[in-house]
């Protein structure tokens, strides 16, 4: 499972304050904490209530570069946004993220192409959120087709289901986990796939239980990588078992601690 | 999912000495606990050391039937030690189990059906553990072809794909999972399936963790009953919440308590 943590993002107040006052230091132990608990990449986000959000996210990826070699995912509906934080980013990066509309994709893939970044597709659109297995995998199917079109590796697209509130959208939670493993057979090569996981456990009163859960169900359906909370150590620790299980990394009686260190 | 609770088992030393005692109140304890931690059945196994396993199993039966109706799976190798337990079950049993040899077959088939028994299907034969997928497919059609053909339901039977430690068998862990899932297309109506869960942690240092990472990974495949210590909570938290996300029961924020109190 490849980790992408989702702390570093303006809408939690530290690092909304962090952001206004610039301060690098909560900024940089966001990151470390992070990377140290499991993280491979580290998502992020200036939040909705930056002001200059060209200039915060370049901020942002350039503090965040002086602790950490990690690669990072640039998080903005904005696709200007996501090209400023391109221009300053060290390595390989992921644009998180497109949606299956064209005019998106259509500005999207020639950036990742151009710098050579990962692509999270997700399947939505601006006619809404999908609401079945079928509409998700015909969207998921037009960001495919686009990729190919512009000659851009469908290796390095992450296509992400959308997951939704299992509250409010408990029916959906069957077709959205099918979904997981039913993107890879759209095309050869197979596309990875995604899930932004807390939103599954918005509203319950058992967020960690339900997150991991989840987590290891999708895995269990072939998820190749989230955007989470790494510091949840026991949602690390299911992540890091349910890739044992499927054999993705030899078993020793200290595997979870060994699976840190790697 | 149909949780069928392990702990009565004379390998157990507690359950040993009691049934060697003829002690009730520690069996009922027992009994109850596993009950009241969220049991939908009771497996009963005299364990290796009875002298006497065709009155110990009575014993066993009659001892638990006096607190609590719960169906009962009888659990033994030997047909006899299973026949003497169905004269005295009240409630519809669950035979654990035949394998799929067809002297075995023969003789519990008719049995299952004389008593309006379910049925535990081990995919194993007396040429020893299957080592792979197709191996195992081969076996639960063996078991499924022989209900067909005594007329018995399809829809009785629990297939066990048989679940090896991670430790020592991880590279098979994927097709087990998989197992699951295929068991259910090979006939219509499909069999149900079933895994003995702890064999999976056997010998690790975090077998909670393996057990329960491993259960909601076999969900997430489609199974529908497991034998499991049902006093380990975080253990039926996680399939209860598995369950929720399948949407087989209904969210509401004290969804826990809510299931154990069905």
């Amino acid at each position: 499972m490849f980790i992408i943590g989702e702390l570093i993002n303006g809408m939690y107040a530290n690092i909304g304050r962090a952001i206004k006052e610039k301060n690098k230091a909560i900024v940089q132990k966001c990151a470390l904490e992070q990377v140290n608990s499991g993280a491979d990449a580290l998502d992020v986000n200036c939040g909705p209530a930056s002001h200059n959000p060209l200039s915060d996210i370049q901020w942002l990826i350039e503090t965040i570069q002086e602790v950490t070699d990690k690669p990072l995912a640039l998080d903005s509906s904005k696709i200007e946004v996501i090209e400023s934080g391109l221009k300053v980013i060290k390595n390989k990066p992921i644009i998180n993220s497109t949606t299956a509309d064209s005019q998106k994709l259509e500005k999207l893939i020639p950036l990742a192409k151009k710098y050579q970044a990962k692509l999270i597709g997700l399947t939505i659109s601006s006619k809404g959120i999908p609401q079945n297995k079928d509409q998700r995998l015909e969207l998921a199917a037009l960001i495919i087709a686009a990729c190919i079109d512009h000659d851009f590796s469908v290796e390095d697209l992450y296509l992400d289901p959308i997951v939704l509130p299992v509250n409010v959208a408990q029916a959906q939670m069957k077709d959205i986990l099918e979904s997981i493993k039913e993107f890879k057979i759209i095309s050869e090569p197979c596309p990875k796939t995604i899930v932004g996981l807390s939103n599954v456990s918005q509203g319950t009163n058992t967020r960690s239980l339900i997150n991991r859960t989840f987590l290891v169900m999708a895995i269990a359906n072939g998820l190749d990588a989230a955007i989470l909370d790494p510091l949840d150590s026991e949602l690390i620790d299911a992540a890091i078992t349910a890739d044992l299980i499927l054999n993705k990394q030899i078993y020793c009686n200290s595997y979870l601690q060994a699976y840190r260190k790697k």
